[in-house]
């Protein structure tokens, strides 16, 4: 039975934060293991990239056999279904959309003293995407990783993916094709995360490293991360749908199930001030489960993750905890979505109103789906075309501006006992 | 002696890759005593941050006396030169009105297809700032790491600085006053990153943590990072003057000094066209070193890790080296740094001309002094409004636009086995 939660029970405080505490993930500790892998690639480069490959993946090559061919693709794409590949052209192009305007104005100005200040955003110059192999390897996922950073200009965007015994889902490969991929390599794990951030023979390095994987690949990441940039370390998906009784159940019990069909420890919770709604709800879940193909999982991460928040109020009691889960996903299914999303300040994504299921946004809507998880919105965005792109600050002054603004920069590095900074503005204005 | 370096030298391109790789920071392995602290933090609390503040700070105090109070600030600031108050007060000023540019627009449109699309940035609710104790401890610093939470809208700043003996530099509190800090601790190290990222009684914890500090600091941020956001793991400063033989050797010397004195492994590089150029900034270099307070720093920091190079044209051989090195701070003091500037690609900051040099940036300039280190230009930017505030992507469809779209959508979704994703969205098309 799935976990339910009152706001007027007494004990709802102490509940409600062991919710928020509920642990998803083991701490698998393979720092070290992975650690030993990053060292061995930096040494040996493609030959190590082989070996890890041969041995994880039971995939024999040469370093020269790493890079998928331009024949490969070509022939993954014509093993899928052409409606399957139409889909993939429409949301490459409502992702390139979106995306589009995300790109950050550059900025000059002189101000009052005569400074000329602002800033300049430019792409970095290579990119890699890790793509998971195996089940979790979603066409999907390299269209959301990779058009941002196609859009912000990246130059070179390099795509590494595990092919467990030779093998790939065609329409990675037909993803990557439509967004622009420019390399793509047959590797995986964490040798391929030190490929990407120290280079081998046949793989040159990148400058940031995005996408998800398992417990060795985020190992790898953050151990790389100062090397080059990474997007974020993600966790299991979530949801959080608060939705009034005006719903249809039926409707609502499939957006939670779109969450808990990704992973037996996702988690889906249902936020509602109607007792009998939230009943109707569950017992929806149930009868929906049983006609799931990935019933087990579903049924797993819902049983042991899931939980139903009755509330008395959606408007009044719903901002403040919403804010304290600080959901992935957020669905509003309820009368005026807009209301009560301006009171709402921490969601990766919010979907507004009872005709956007959450599932709208994981392929179609434009907006991408790699968003901040395990309470991460607090502080996090989604992966955007500002992860592949950086700022650099401009600052010119003339001999009558820096005059202007000189002294009290003198007066301060004096204060920190930085003479030579002193001297630096002091010897312009002739007063060394 | 400097070390020098000719683009027309056979061997210039090792020499080159050398000094790419020159590894400036001592490989302190303190993860498993920071790791120890955080664990303690966690578990004891304020007990614990006292226990480790009487040991590394020799500070002896009960929880109640970790804040510091408002008379404290007060007497502070009446500890500190009324001109460089009012110096502190210029630069806040023109700090703040810098950032102030920086605030994201929020964006919303409806798309062909009728979908309402959008985000909107929202502030973190609380962050913490790390300000270093003793010699380190730099007003300039809290302005800058404070500032831009402020103009982002963060309600709730956080400061904490080690007080060695009980002692802090009054004007570290003079500047956080003027900054707008709400709460200060007399904490530093791995437990105060501890505090900030899980909270104690004393400390509530907060979204963010940003500040520079010393290895055991800097590891705590990375070990903390994923429960909380963290802006970057800094590392020694560096500058890359690029001056053509039109400069006065003095003014360069003193800009390359002004990074020198820094640390002893800072890092200042001259780029220039002209060889007789060269060694008159040398000559310079060591005739301003004998009158320098922090001579022995500067001179090991310009001894050790210091270079020259030649080139034959700083137009044609600038951009791409400059690219490779991708420097914190890059002066450019050439007849037309504009047009040098605009083929440059990785630079957390650029000061153009012969009368900006790179200390006015450090104070009064506006643009903030936080920048990447150790080739980070590559991929990250510096410190802005943007650390402290995330983005939450609105998508909202109606019955008529979820028809449109929500096809391809089921597509996708049934491509990748995730037929619950499917379902949620077909049921709503009155499909299922």
């Amino acid at each position: 039975m799935v976990l339910r939660l009152n706001k007027t029970d007494i004990d709802f405080d102490a509940a409600f934060k062991q919710l928020l505490s509920m642990k998803r993930e083991q701490d698998e500790d393979v720092n070290l293991a992975v650690g030993d892998i990053i060292k061995d690639v930096r040494a040996r480069g493609d030959a190590a990239l082989c070996d890890y490959t041969k041995r994880f993946d039971r995939s024999d090559m040469k370093p020269e056999m790493l890079r998928v061919s331009a024949d490969e693709i070509e022939n993954a794409e014509a093993d899928c279904q052409s409606e399957t590949l139409q889909a993939l052209d429409v949301a490459s192009k409502r992702i390139a959309d979106f995306h589009a305007r995300q790109k950050p104005q550059d900025e000059r100005f002189t101000d009052a003293q005569g400074v000329e200040l602002g800033h300049r955003w430019t792409a970095v110059s290579a990119a890699g995407i890790y793509v998971p192999g195996g089940l979790a390897s979603y066409p999907s996922s390299v269209l959301m990783n990779a058009i941002p950073a196609k859009v912000a200009g990246v130059e070179r965007l390099v795509m590494v993916v595990p092919m467990p015994d030779g093998k790939v889902n065609p329409l990675v490969l037909a993803a990557a094709k439509r967004a622009g991929v420019d390399e793509i390599y047959k590797v995986g794990g964490a040798q391929a995360v030190a490929a990407l951030a120290y280079g081998t023979e046949v793989i040159q390095p990148v400058d940031v490293i995005v996408g998800p994987g398992n417990a060795y690949v985020a190992a790898a990441k953050k151990q790389v991360f100062g090397h080059v940039g990474i997007d974020m370390v993600a966790g299991p998906s979530e949801i959080l749908v608060v939705a009034d009784a005006e719903n249809d159940p039926a409707w609502i019990a499939a957006d939670l199930l779109s969450q808990a069909e990704h992973d037996s420890v996702a988690q889906s919770i249902l936020m509602t001030d109607d007792a009998g709604f939230a009943e109707a709800v569950c017992d929806e879940v149930e009868r929906q489960l049983t006609d799931l193909p990935r019933q087990e999982i579903a049924r797993q991460s819902w049983e042991n993750f899931g939980a139903v928040i009755l509330v008395p109020d959606l408007t009044q009691d719903g901002p403040s905890l919403i804010d304290r889960l600080a959901p992935e996903h957020l669905e509003l299914a309820v009368k005026d979505p807009e209301a009560l999303s301006n009171n709402i300040r921490n969601a990766g994504a919010i979907f507004l109103g009872r005709y956007t299921p959450e599932a709208i946004g994981d392929y179609i809507a434009g907006p991408n789906h790699v968003l901040p998880t395990a309470r991460a919105s607090r502080y996090a965005s989604g992966l955007s075309v500002l992860n592949f792109m950086k700022r650099s600050s401009l600052v010119s002054c003339s001999a009558d501006s820096l005059r202007e603004i000189g002294m009290d920069a003198i007066r301060l590095a004096e204060s920190e006992g930085l003479s030579a900074h002193a001297h630096s503005v002091a010897i312009r204005l002739n007063k060394s």
